[in-house]
């Protein structure tokens, strides 16, 4: 059984050129001019693309007294409906260690997922226990370790944790990826707010600036370079970010950087709304940044000191949202983004000149892929590699809306923003998992975890 | 007729694996497991790259009342040994212009070359005739111009002549380059060293110090900012004009810098030599830097804020160095390192873990192939590219000397060095002309002038 | 003859304190507790600060094919009004060179000047003659040359020029000077807008951005580094020219960046007015920036990488000013200000934190009256030094408007500003030339020439 | 009874004139030509300076199991004979809380000193007995906190604490000092170091690299920021602190560094000598760096983005030193300077054109009694002033060695370094205290304690 995707653009991170693409099976079997299939999918004006990779989501997250509302079977339907085939959550171990929740996440996954999956490990605290646990979490296909500075009292480890979890990670072979903001701080800044009697989201912002994110940028970037290891900020938000991730970069050290499709469109403004529910709906860490940081961001991803896009998909409903009406510090922490970062990625970056489809590629897929060690597996469009593949057509235009959205979320960020250029048909693993205008849907159970060799130990 | 390297590792910009790959005529046919042909080239061992392009060199150039020695003949010969399979170098023109000088370039080229070879064109002037003179360069196959911001009196053009050349650059989807040194300040240096009584090459190096290297970088940069053209700086020797690059690059512009293989790894101590010849063999500009530079331009290559090692070939014999035994200012400017280019990088970057062997090809190879637009004809290891390759083997050494090298020089600014890490196979459009051990020779003739397309104009 | 200025709060650059101070004829006698004096001055309530010296003014300048139309007698008493009790004009020589141009602005300046005032030179050409007369004009006083770097085909001097112009000044022990535009950028801008006819005054801005000045400033910093000599950058009107002071500044080398209160508070939404003559009043060059430039020019005022607050006052009429109604090149540039430096400097800068009282001192008088040599004559308050003092009323408000001006020109800038703190009165001298509320007038020819003696030559 | 210092050339940081000096009592009366007094002091030749002000002291101090060597007696006096007139110390808590530490200072020093001191205090844990005690201290005449980021486990505070007490700083008007350097990464590192059976004191400077004190001067920098509170760094060391203190500067921050005279001219090839004991006596926090630090430390003295300099005085005799024999980590940090901090900047500062004169003052003396409050009692020239004075001879000339010095300690760490430039007369208070030649010697007792009153509360 093959398919043939005929008549379209190829757009790797690297070249753009004409030809068709053989699947057979799950994989891509040839690439050239004339290719013959037993199926058809007719890519005639358009582009065809690796799919999608989001490496920040956090699908039926256990987090601030509540769960994230995305579950996996609507959060992975709506990543494939956007033209992303792969997702890495996060798994955040509780009282039971890391394998438990392994294991946990392993279930909801496979249960449930459309499409590809894979999982980051977070390293809450430091024990001997999490330094036997974390050989076992790579044997399991994780290569990358996630520490958060801030998140006080809960996931918060310090920096002496820190270093020694970095090390960990240099001698098996995994990456550290860190949630750079100072925990201390936000939660100081965060009780003067409330006690000054200003509970609202606006206060969210307040207490999370940008020199609290640079700061715990330029921390953990020391704290790798100490231990000898590459380090990945995931969303890094503003330039005092950027700066000390170019500046250790300008130096020779192995740093990325991880915008968030939010932090490059939205701004502070969305928190100064009138109607609570909108502002508490955008309430994420960071914050939305005054419009200044997103040509920061921009630029970096043009430069190459910044590598990915990414969404930190972390969807509570508006119910959920209230939890925190009196305060501030209560509204659960995220956003959505998952169905719609490539769509408003390519409007806002790839219409208007900042990026050339090649980058947009490399940020939405191959430099993820790379640096997480699937690549050519994913992220490019090469024979052998998994047949995740979208086909966009740079003249399919909607505007965003929760209304028509994928996702379970009551509302959506992007609400009102009108995109051009969309998937006609999501790819995944050879099958044709979104089609446009058709009445697609989820296949739950047919996503796989993809798991990660670890690099070589340093 | 079919050949196989079989048993190596690919190397290639975005990653790295083991398959063989057949050769079909001059292209690459298929890459995967067990490939067989007629021919079968051993791999075993080694890793099998993209050929080398040195993007930058000037063979039997008339320069400084004289001719660089090296020819056609014996450079692109000493090319293929080293590993590299491509050269561009640089037409002058001369009072007939460019189309006369382009014939001249071409028909010297063509009669004696090894190995492939393209051309960029320079602007020394600015004139209608210049404006319609780019165009049928353009058709030629030519899609780099070249400005001299040096060399006062001669080859430079001042800031308005270079901001029409770069627009028209812009508008006939041309790239410009540009030697970036502040010639009015050198040629008054120059003055002042000899008016002093400092007639050695010594002052070679005092008469253009960094700053007027970073000075014109900072310009060129904002003249094609002002042109809406991206801009290409060659022989970036110091942190003066890597910092302006990245300070451009970090607001979005599209610039990119080209460190030389000799600022790399020698430093201005080279001109203290008591050996009078010793240092003049030495002097080129920009000069040898201070080793604190060298760290800065190592690191730009990691980070992506510089993307290509070139060479600047330009290799004049003692005898014509000693035009300026009284002057400085005469000794004819420029050093070789074609052959050494790829040994030395890979034993001072790739040995020493600065550069991944994926960077090593990207930065040799793919990247350049890429800005000139004749990727993946070059540059690449996929089916239809060029069979130009390289059987790397890691384990080969040599130390350098000009007593054994291609080239018809009769020094090395090399000399001396202890490299890991040679051809054992240089192969080009699928014949092999280079191999470990053998009594390889040039092949005058065959090989053939790439012609490059120009980008979409802006 | 005795005054003594009673109960105020003395404000220096390096601190502030309770005092009197108690003047004898034309300089300061005595400052401390308890003082008598014939007369009595009321600084109750008040600060007492050194007067202020806008070092950067030309009045009735020849320029443009017309001549600016505040003359020495208008411009003179407007600045004392505002608190300024010196100006220091440009002298910019025709054809019979820098002594008679000196002759002529003298004879201007001496008839007409109610306050204190002194000269730069301006270096507009090369020649031996050039070399000859920069030593005559030290002669008489002047210890700065000013280099343009724009207006291409008029006042511009090129590299080589400067070069030669700063190491002559080296020489002398004199500082230069330099306006920081690339003249050719800007005059290709120019002709490429009006060629797409955009002939309006936004062109101006357009045609100047800020790129093309931190261009030249950071030129002009390398040219001055290889010449040995420190040097004064004027009207410093954005980030990067600023970023280029900062750099420069980092390695050790002496650098002063002088913005203007214009660029400190006025930002480019004023060429975009429906009305010519509005937008036309405001050309100048550099022109108005993006209001984040602002930032940057207010933060480096305090943390000392910008020295002095200028104006640039260069006062042409809105009828002059129509002579550019169809060709936005021919509109005379310049604004005024040197009525309303002080009082706009404070109420943005002082009041509102981001300076403070001693750093206003140091900002308007006292940095420049030592870079130009003439402290403490000039900008201190001390035994021996001129009685050029203001008591300044931080009480005091207005609003800025034409219609009260003492500037003879039709229009202002700041019309609408709304300031607090003003003179109560100005004292030049020992005598009160200024009392608010008091019908003061100009005193034409009482200002005296202030001569400044060379640094020691390096 | 008055004294008169005849002949000299004045040298403050503002300007250099020649007056005479007459001194009533303890302070300056008069300054002008030709005045006189009962006793006259001659200073034809030599520059007249403000006494410096060592503001980094550690005399007596119970550390690391031991006291410092340097006792207030011996300490005093070598200042005073090396032309520093008064030390400010920090108190350091024990137990008993911050006011017991205080009267245990205020006794020794009492007692011992000959010239005047002044106190910080330190702050190295947060209760409310902290909350409530700063505002006792400041009462007694401390407006400084001082901070250690280092030393886990004894002196070091986390975030929290420091931005709690910074904001306590903010409210009393008192200014944060900060010993930045990451804690937790210094005691991971001499952990791995001792664990790798590397016990020598070399290893002191391996677990103390310039990105540590980088990172937590940065880090120092936000937490006043986000505290609204100026913030002082102390013995800034390298480029990576003074880069983070330059940066916030740029952005408006008040911030201020202190290299020490250590760091200026000393380098961490001190610490590779096969002599222990050598190594041993070099051993300090932050240690000696990498030459090229040197460079921008200078460069910062000069720019204004540093600006002070002082020595950390903190003596540990050889046998004291001893202590770590087998562990560096108990190797006592501390060397000694006080005496030698004036002639060693001179000569490696004025003598070489890094610095003016002006400059000198104001960083061993002007801006610090600016920075505490102190001025111009101390630092300045000014009728009024304290007659803390030093009479500068720029012709004298010795070897620093340690069989000469004042100090009480067995080595010295500028030995053999030969200075130009010493105080020919050292004057507290109006008293010569220090006189070249002459058998001067301690006056215990006769110091003050130097009462500074807090800043206006932010
Ligand atoms: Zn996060
Ligand atoms: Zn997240
Ligand atoms: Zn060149
Ligand atoms: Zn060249
Ligand atoms: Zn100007
Ligand atoms: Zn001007
Ligand atoms: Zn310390
Ligand atoms: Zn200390």
């Amino acid at each position: 059984m093959t398919t043939v995707i005929k008549g379209g653009t190829i757009v790797a991170a690297d070249r753009s050129y004409e030809a068709d693409i053989l699947i057979e099976g799950e994989t891509i079997k040839a690439i050239g001019p004339d290719l013959k299939g037993d199926t058809v999918i007719d890519a005639a004006g358009a582009y065809v693309m690796p799919g999608g990779i989001d490496p920040h989501t956090h699908l039926e997250m256990p987090f601030m007294g509540t769960t994230a509302a995305e579950t996996w079977e609507s959060g992975s339907f709506a990543a494939l409906s956007g033209g992303t085939t792969m997702v890495v959550d996060f798994v955040i171990p509780g009282e039971d260690g890391m394998l438990a929740a392994f294991d946990a996440w392993a279930e909801r996954s496979a249960r449930q997922a459309s499409g590809d999956y894979s999982f980051h490990m977070a390293v809450t605290g430091w024990s001997e226990k999490h330094f036997d646990e974390m050989e076992k979490v790579v044997a399991r296909g994780v290569n990358t370790f996630k520490h958060f500075m801030a998140y006080k009292g809960a996931l918060m480890v310090n920096d002496d944790e820190m270093f020694a979890s970095f090390q960990r990670c240099a001698a098996l072979g995994a990456l550290p990826l860190v949630h750079a903001e100072n925990g201390d701080i936000v939660a100081a800044l965060q009780q003067k707010y409330m006690a000054e009697g200003r509970p609202g989201p606006e206060s969210h912002a307040f207490s999370r600036p940008p020199e609290v994110e640079g700061e715990a940028t330029n921390r953990a970037i020391m704290i790798a370079d100490a231990a000898g290891v590459p380090v990945y900020i995931v969303h890094t938000s503003c330039e005092q970010a950027h700066e000390a991730i170019r500046r250790a970069r300008q130096k020779g050290m192995r740093v990325y950087g991880e915008p968030l499709i939010q932090h490059l469109v939205l701004d502070e403004g969305e928190y100064f709304s009138k109607d609570w529910n909108y502002s508490a709906q955008r309430v994420m860490s960071p914050p939305f940044r005054n419009k200044s940081h997103q040509d920061s961001l921009w630029a970096g991803l043009a430069a190459g000191s910044l590598q990915v896009v990414a969404t930190d998909h972390a969807a509570f409903t508006t119910a959920q949202k209230q939890f925190g009406l009196t305060d501030f510090t209560k509204i659960p922490n995220g956003t959505g983004g998952l169905e719609d970062r490539m769509p408003v990625l390519w409007t806002r970056g790839v219409e208007t000149g900042r990026l050339t489809p090649n980058e947009f590629v490399a940020v939405t897929s191959t430099n993820i892929a790379q640096i997480l060690n699937i690549y050519p597996q994913k992220g490019a469009i090469l024979p052998g590699s998994d047949a995740d593949l979208v086909v966009w057509d740079p003249t399919l235009t909607k505007t965003i809306t929760a209304a028509n959205q994928k996702s379970i979320i009551d509302y959506n960020v992007f609400e009102g923003i009108a995109v051009k250029g969309l998937p006609r048909y999501t790819i995944s693993r050879g099958e044709v998992v979104w089609s446009d205008g058709q009445n697609s849907g989820p296949r739950p159970g047919r996503g796989k975890f993809i798991a990660r060799k670890p690099f070589p130990a340093i």
